[in-house]
């Protein structure tokens, strides 16, 4: 009679944060591959591209020219998927065709002039000065009474739908709260109203108890691979401070942040010696809603790329009708991520 | 001041099967397009490959070799996510670290002998042998007590991680009920406790009403672009008779089903004059586990492509972090697609 182990046996993982179960077959890794393999875009891009809408000194589809600015730079988006001049208005018909306005703001953040570059081969300081835009951003995106969220994100990388590489990412900021926020807080809720403490503080405190899924630390922030992870080498930055949002972080928490992105960034990019491609983003509590005493802020990174450069999970089919799944253990994926220097491979060549 | 427009105006739309809103951004189809742009992978295969593993008369991973079979032919999957002996176990340390055993067996369904098929190419004769596949699978999967779920689905296409083209979709059960069904037995129950009704019964007949949406109908079937679509030429098959599974299908409505598969397949072909890449499945009631009186049969189509044959809509960034997108509106979709021949494009440029 055999026993149950997670890192042999089919098995499902709860999200604390959304209540969802992961599903993970960790025997699955032998599967040969005979599907699609992924174009390697070439990584030998100018410091400066004159037809790049993000470069310094160009032009953009509104119109304006780009400043000559010297960190990031930020604009209202082109082509915003949400506007703030949207009419109110609703629709039920028998709570079967149901609708509701949505207002918003999107923007754009240049994370730097240089069109080469990347977050991992960006210093600390410059990444700390686009931390320091997200803060302002924030900030002053709150001032809007009406925004209720402000998302905060990255999408790096051709397969991740990214239509330009120069770095950068996106705010978009809304009149609701979108669905994984509302999932997040109704489960940090639950847990604070019993224990008085937030979820991701007593998760955070058993993980470094543990040291099996920690992949980096500092004295503010912690990456780990969390339990429940769907993509094969998904992460999450938590900070160690229970603050609800970017608004509260210190000059000291910022560059340690900033750290902490270098350094996830970097192992990434080592993994498997590519441009690491993945969504990233910071959740946070709503603003102007009432507190939020139990949300904890925290930043998710979510790669696609599972056995090299070229092929990546796809969540397709079963995945789309019926729930997540992933094929190496989260542990295995923090044991790679643990081990790769945290040089960038292109410096450690040189 | 200007009206809320439903064509004009950022909003969201409640999908009333998993209580989730959807944002829907109908001015947004304007945006340039600078990024990824798929292969489009040759449509010129031979009717039978030696090397593939689902051809008559071939060898498979596990040492078998394929019959020579005529129609459709199942197999138990060579490198299946669930496997039937998993010992029971769980875990759960403070409600943080929680995880539990899953059981399950996985098959895979060849469509056709000859590799070359896709099922829009099929005759109506031919997907009805494979519906008869589906439902006689689906109750030979239903004896055995500790299966609580099928999940009937296909992924087509490279861009949806399939990794063989020869035609063939897979069926994966389990002892637990997946995300997306707790999520569509809650909502159907809710409806039907209070109207005693179907909600689905009810959503169809609110459509055929206002035909907007309407792609196509037959006898037993419609297929339809549901009001809260996610993916840009989403498209659901509901069944006119409120029945909870495959299992109740008469002959009659086998064949009217193939014909409404095929007559979907064939338009999606002709959109972008492609084989249309796509996930599709059923959601039907769980097995083994009391009566769903509130359940109605339906299948999915989650089609990625948004502009061409090589230019697909990315759910990443805000949809991964926040809440699922769309551009084009779903009526913009479903008139699409209504006015798309039933002939595919292939035989109308013989
Ligand atoms: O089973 P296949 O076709 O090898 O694999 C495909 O379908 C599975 C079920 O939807 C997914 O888990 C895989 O990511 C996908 O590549
Ligand atoms: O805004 P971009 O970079 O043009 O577009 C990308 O990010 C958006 C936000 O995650 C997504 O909605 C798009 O599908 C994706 O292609």
């Amino acid at each position: 009679n055999q026993t149950f182990e997670l890192d042999n046996n089919p098995h499902t993982r709860l999200n604390i944060l959304t209540g969802e179960w992961v599903l993970v077959s960790p025997h699955r890794t032998k599967r040969p591959w005979q599907g699609k393999v992924e174009d390697i875009t070439p990584d030998d891009r100018p410091e400066y591209d004159p037809k790049c809408y993000l470069c310094p000194g160009n032009g953009r589809a509104d119109g304006e020219t780009n400043p000559d600015y010297q960190d990031s730079f930020v604009f209202n988006n082109d082509f915003a998927a949400l506007l703030a001049d949207t009419p109110l208005g609703k629709m039920n018909e028998d709570d079967l065709l149901v609708a509701n306005n949505q207002r918003g703001v999107c923007k754009v953040i240049s994370f730097s002039p240089k069109h080469n570059l990347t977050l991992p081969e960006m210093s600390v300081e410059a990444i700390t000065a686009v931390v320091n835009v997200w803060q302002s951003e924030f900030n002053s995106l709150t001032e809007n009474e009406w925004i209720k969220y402000i998302q905060i994100f990255e999408n790096k990388g051709e397969i991740m739908g990214c239509s330009n590489p120069h770095p950068h990412g996106q705010i978009w900021s809304q009149s609701d709260i979108p669905l994984e926020i509302v999932k997040e807080t109704a489960r940090q809720k639950t847990y604070y109203a019993i224990h008085r403490r937030s979820l991701l503080a007593d998760y955070l405190k058993l993980e470094l108890k543990k040291a099996e899924r920690i992949v980096f630390e500092n004295d503010h922030f912690v990456v780990l691979v969390p339990f429940w992870a769907v993509w094969p080498y998904e992460t999450m930055i938590i900070s160690k401070r229970h603050i609800n949002s970017i608004k509260l972080f210190t000059t000291t928490e910022k560059i340690a942040l900033a750290e902490a992105i270098k350094i996830t960034t970097t192992k990434y990019d080592n993994l498997f010696e590519t441009s690491f491609p993945y969504s990233a983003g910071m959740h946070q509590s709503p603003v102007n809603n009432g507190d939020y005493p139990e949300w904890h802020w925290h930043m998710h990174f979510f790669p696609p790329l599972l056995r090299s450069a070229s092929v990546k999970k796809f969540m397709v089919g079963y995945e789309m009708l019926a729930n997540p799944q992933r094929d190496i253990t989260p542990e295995f994926a923090a044991n790679r991520l643990r081990e790769m220097s945290t040089e960038h491979y292109k410096i450690s060549k040189l």
